[in-house]
């Protein structure tokens, strides 16, 4: 935990044991490679948010078929995935800033915060949302809806299906800034060494 | 992780800085309110995932009536509910232990994953369930269901926002005992001064 670096050769040694404060080269290395493994997750999160979106917002076929926005869970469904798609977008740039100048967008105890507090809820929201559509579109497959319909039920199940794939990211994602978080609350820092 | 103990009276000091390793009983205090309000969290949880899972199975007035078990949302309302229930006594009686012995009821590494997994997958369980039986519930509100059996709806209703109270609970042990993890991980103990 605390590194001794701090003792050179010939100092005498203090009686009391020092609790020197730096990042050394390998800690700050572990950092990166550890916002690096986020960075992955959050685009991975945004590229399936993003996706399942799209999926949503593309699903009606002129005005004798149904449509996705007349349903509240679908609504839902959409609402979540572009909201996470957008904030993993921000997340991303701010990972890569983080990496590329080796300090937090935001004041360090800000920024642990905002990106754990942030994911914690999305990640609730987006399962919220997905179970919703799942509920719904296991419903209207006994209708006579997706009868008449059944592109229209596909493409629902395929964009909440992308949702899920994205919620299992910023699960992950979300376990990885609550680590960070910690790490700040213990030690001080953002940094784990 | 090295314990000081060795060290006794009129021993010479280590010229190394040393690292004392001892829960101080400040440590402990603290350790143990920590569990006393983790214990309070889950004792939450307990009681409204059991109240919830009490009401969905009640919910069943005669054959004339709709019965819950005719439906798949409300079913797993229902199980999750009862799984949290199941696994908050357990985890209420393992607190308790814990605050009373001071030790672990699994080896500390095991205690640490194993509450923080079953929180984490058992909070995403039961959002998920209840968001899908919010679904179900504004589903049938529209049909006759609703209209013929009125109090089926309702106590659905109760049944799913007392679910939400449950996941409320069991998603805050879920940060607490993240915190535990974090701890281990960084510390190589569950104290985390």
């Amino acid at each position: 935990m605390r590194s001794p670096q701090s003792l050179h050769n010939g100092d005498t040694p203090s009686p009391l044991p020092r609790i020197p404060h730096f990042q050394s080269t390998l800690s700050v290395q572990k950092l990166r490679r550890f916002n690096s493994l986020i960075l992955v997750f959050r685009l991975a999160a945004f590229c399936f948010s993003l996706a399942s979106s799209i999926f949503m917002l593309t699903n009606s076929r002129g005005s004798n078929s149904p449509r996705w926005y007349d349903y509240d869970a679908f609504r839902f469904v959409f609402a979540a995935n572009a909201i996470v798609a957008i904030y993993s977008l921000f997340e991303m740039g701010v990972s890569v800033w983080e990496i590329s100048r080796g300090a937090t967008f935001f004041p360090e105890v800000l920024q642990v915060w905002f990106d754990f507090g942030h994911d914690q809820v999305f990640a609730y929201l987006l399962l919220s949302a997905d179970s919703a559509g799942t509920e719904l579109a296991r419903t209207l497959k006994g209708t006579d809806t997706c009868t008449a319909a059944n592109a229209f039920c596909l493409q629902s199940d395929i964009s909440v299906a992308l949702g899920f794939a994205g919620f299992l990211f910023i699960g992950v994602s979300s376990l990885l800034s609550g680590f960070r978080v910690a790490c700040f609350i213990i030690n001080g820092s953002r940094f784990h060494l």
